[in-house]
């Protein structure tokens, strides 16, 4: 697909059906251009233009329309995280058609792979039902991902190094697969359906068992040319801060991600803290210090938005993930780093929180295969 | 201009005369929108066509290249900094024809912009004798500029404050004129003929009297939704470190600028230290201490940069700036800095020192008024 193309085709999948001049308008393509990118993709039939029935006639011919028809591709979209697979089966206009997910009995390759394979069957079988073929399986998995390699170079929460992922998975469910870092598959969807549709640049931080970044610059998202960008997680802000699994020190994920949390509430309280919601419950009960504890990771969070802004000069930051659970806690400190940090018209960024659950997860994996089948000239 | 006849127009600025194929291969668009993009430009004459003497002919016919013709038009560059004004007329490849620098006797607006007009009007004289009109004029100037207005929001050193520099230059010279941030416009000079040619994503990190960066991402600079980006000078690595003027503490620009290396040499030696060169000699003659300021610089930038490559991933990372003259003294600690705070694979980038004289920074404001020539449909 070309790149006219494949920006047509991502302008109707966000805004829905619209009249030819209107995609003109949002990609800046000369009306010459729209006819060549929309043409081939209507004879494959995954566009479709035709009378809007709502539209006033008063104003002279009632407007043709152009939309992405849904119902002529189905992809399977699928996130891990340490505990669980969450998988869904998406149509072409990346709208959720299924969900499942099941819990895991262990992280290795061996115990995670085949709980995939078999959630891919399962779809499959469901997706037979809609007499539609699926035409790829994204997955998103957190840490170092080479999707141009389709393997997971670092995972540091399901211990796995170098796991050749997409050659893997594509053996077992004879499908094409894209892997990708589960933060940017969920930028994708952002980009495409949630807060960054129509903003040219926006950045989504999430916070949670790890703090993630995804970038969109110039309308596409950043990949980093050595596989690394928007790693806001291991920013050092402070020489005297808490040491980092990656050796630094005051890294933004050694005092706000949750194993930082969890570690400086037992600290704190001499309790036995078992997880995030414990040391949630133990904050709101008024235990003290505990409180100072989510400060801090609020602070710590906030100056990376604003490390993250002065460099990038984005229109919107994204804040979601898990973390947000303890947002109540840490909103003003995050506001308040963020306006600190932030250097003079900066600050003017726009900074919202939107909780997305793991399906949304899910759905942005989909959409990287999406992605990847849009790019293979289908 | 379509964006397909700026990209066909730049790839043609850095890379010389191609063939129409090599065009193509190059800006990734078909032959039929290369012959498009290049069809109105050669009719206005901006770009030529001919055959290749020098190519052997033995490959079949002699291939047909197209080029810029420079001659075509000039333009005017003129970088601002505290003490001197430096001035070059440039051709339609910003070529420098001709360049002027003249010292200023005062900051202030009204001793500043005579300077200017009266520098503009020599040139202007001068490209009479080339026979050919002058076509712009691009003014680059420390600070926040506000290029889409015109104005110089705040600019430090000259110690302006919302000065519509547009409207006057243009009032006082009848050119139209294009003002924007003086390492921006170093990073398109950098993009179309130095270090940054051919690179999709890098960086320009200039060290001297302040911290100055300029970004390109996807191919394009990256200007910030507010007006800022590249702003790595304020952010603020250590909470115990010296005050800034911006009110943080520990900021790059409080530790690496050249106003704070003197103060820090100062400090140390109790000696009345006037400017970077004496301070330069100190540290060379072994002074106790000061090579330590110059280390503590040193690693400022380095982290500075660590931060930059992981949030962004750009392929290259170019430094320079006045604040090169050192570079002996902190070329390690910059080193050991960025290797230390970049994540993982972001340590791969490429990171080089390149000196640019201000006579180069004055052809990338002549460059930004070639960006605006060509942007307002010639
Ligand atoms: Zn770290
Ligand atoms: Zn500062």
């Amino acid at each position: 697909m070309t790149p006219a193309a494949s920006q047509v085709f991502t302008t109707l999948l966000s805004h829905g059906p619209l009249t030819r001049a209107e995609v003109g308008r949002r990609t800046r393509l000369s009306p010459a251009a729209v006819t060549k990118a929309i043409r081939p993709l209507m004879e494959l039939g995954y566009l479709v233009e035709g009378l809007d029935e709502e539209a006033p006639p008063a104003v002279g011919r009632p407007a043709n329309l152009v939309w992405v028809d849904g119902g002529r591709a189905l992809f399977i979209g699928i996130k891990v995280t340490g505990d669980e697979i969450i998988a869904v089966l998406a149509d072409l206009c990346c709208r959720v058609r299924l969900s499942r997910h099941v819990r895991l009995t262990g992280r290795e390759p061996e115990a995670v792979l085949p709980v995939i394979t078999a959630l891919v069957q399962e779809l499959l079988t469901e997706a037979d039902g809609f007499g539609v073929r699926v035409r790829g399986l994204g997955i998103a998995i957190s840490g170092d991902v080479d999707r141009a390699e389709g393997v997971v170079r670092y995972s540091p929460f399901l211990e796995w190094r170098d796991v050749p992922l997409a050659e893997i998975a594509g053996t077992a469910t004879g499908l094409p697969v894209t892997v990708d870092n589960d933060v940017r598959a969920l930028t994708v969807a952002e980009h495409w359906f949630g807060a960054g549709v129509g903003l040219s640049d926006f950045a989504l931080v999430t916070v949670g068992a790890g703090i993630g970044c995804g970038l969109v610059v110039h309308g596409r998202e950043v990949a980093g040319a050595h596989g690394v960008a928007g790693e806001i997680g291991h920013l050092s802000l402070d020489p005297q801060g808490p040491l980092c699994h990656c050796g630094n020190r005051g890294c933004v994920e050694a005092i706000a991600a949750d194993p930082a949390i969890l570690r400086a509430v037992r600290a704190v309280t001499g309790k036995q803290v078992n997880d995030a919601a414990e040391a949630l419950e133990l904050a709101h009960a008024g235990e003290p210090g505990v409180r100072e504890v989510y400060a801090r990771a609020g602070e710590a969070i906030g100056k990376a938005i604003g490390f993250l802004v002065n460099i990038l000069g984005p229109e919107r930051v994204v804040i979601s993930g898990e973390g947000l659970a303890a947002y109540d806690l840490v909103a003003e400190d995050i506001r308040d780093a963020f306006g600190v940090s932030a250097f003079g018209t900066a600050s003017r960024c726009d900074v919202v929180t939107r909780p997305l659950p793991f399906t949304e997860w899910a759905r942005g994996a989909a959409a990287t295969a999406i992605q990847s089948f849009m790019g293979s000239g289908m």
